[in-house]
């Protein structure tokens, strides 16, 4: 083999990525050999310059780059907070733009077999925001498995004594999607929460 | 949206490597922020040492971070070349082992519709090598697409007259696969370079 030591340890980096494989981080590590000085330097630059600038909002857990993130920060918000389990779910949240509350990030759930309980994840916050902001309603907008279920059951056991209003996304098909294709669990959910029309 | 310029930043660099969306741009840029400091440091360092140290082959045009490959290098070399388009194809062959040659890198091939022609490619340097080195044979490696066959065939014409042995790769049905499932071009070339037995 054509040993090049800062060529297999950018591979290695590369590698490390979320389901990326050796073949896939050679690929990119060939791809940004033939890129510009310049162009390296900045994609480097700018990975340093998000880790250092970047954390955990003080209130909601979300990624910010200030004290308080843009969401919390904002004025007028409705008292309601919506509660996920990571940064990016709130990304595909806001894409739908007709949510005019706050959320809150539990990064992660509950999950006993990776010993991983209440304690392990950002529900503590959330019970102070709860009286601090005077939330009427939280949705748990956890995803729909087995740990997504089970934290939302325990926060909704949590929050009902304190009088808030607590919501789950509503379950069902997908717009678009086909009947034929779809899963007889969902189609089961879908019919148990028929809606009339 | 959330506005933080430091993320969009590192998701439009990780969404210019090949292959790579917004949404596995995304993936990688959140996982980036799950890491240590140190840990982002020192992928980004490994990008810019790659990026500075390693350079073509004054001979070969493989990457190098000498002046010379460590194949070129290497002494009592058959007189062989392999003529690849990419160094990836290199870090393929060299896994066979069984090559005691050196390689030649075109760095792309003759494709029209490109606007690609035989000068954009390293093959002038080729021609160099096989008086210098006393070439008896040039192994075109070329991938077995149009663009690949042309080039391969290029090379032969410039190549014969010049007295060296300029042979292919070989092509038929691959090692382990299933009749059923293989295309109708490589079944036809496999039968009519049928091999006695």
């Amino acid at each position: 083999m054509n040993q090049i030591d800062a060529m297999d340890r950018l591979i290695n980096e590369f590698s490390r990525l979320p389901g990326v494989g050796n073949k896939t981080a050679q690929r990119y590590a060939y791809f940004l050999l033939t890129q510009s000085e310049q162009e390296v330097k900045d994609f480097a630059s700018a990975m340093v310059d998000a880790k250092e600038q970047i954390h955990y909002c003080k209130i909601c857990g979300n990624f910010t780059d200030k004290d308080i993130c843009s969401t919390c920060a904002k004025p007028n918000k409705q008292p309601i907070i919506c509660v996920v389990k990571e940064p990016k779910d709130v990304s595909a949240l806001e894409k739908v733009r007709d949510f005019g509350g706050s959320y809150h990030v539990l990064h992660g759930v509950i999950n006993p077999l990776e010993n991983k309980g209440p304690n392990d994840i950002n529900i503590r916050s959330l019970l102070n925001r709860i009286n601090n902001e005077q939330i009427k309603e939280v949705i748990v907008a956890t995803n729909p498995d087995v740990e997504g279920e089970a934290t939302a059951l325990y926060i909704a056991n949590l929050l009902k004594p304190l009088g808030v209003k607590v919501s789950r996304l509503a379950q069902g098909i997908a717009m678009g999607s086909e009947l034929e294709y779809t899963d007889a669990l969902t189609l089961s959910k879908a019919l148990s929460s028929r809606t009339e029309m």
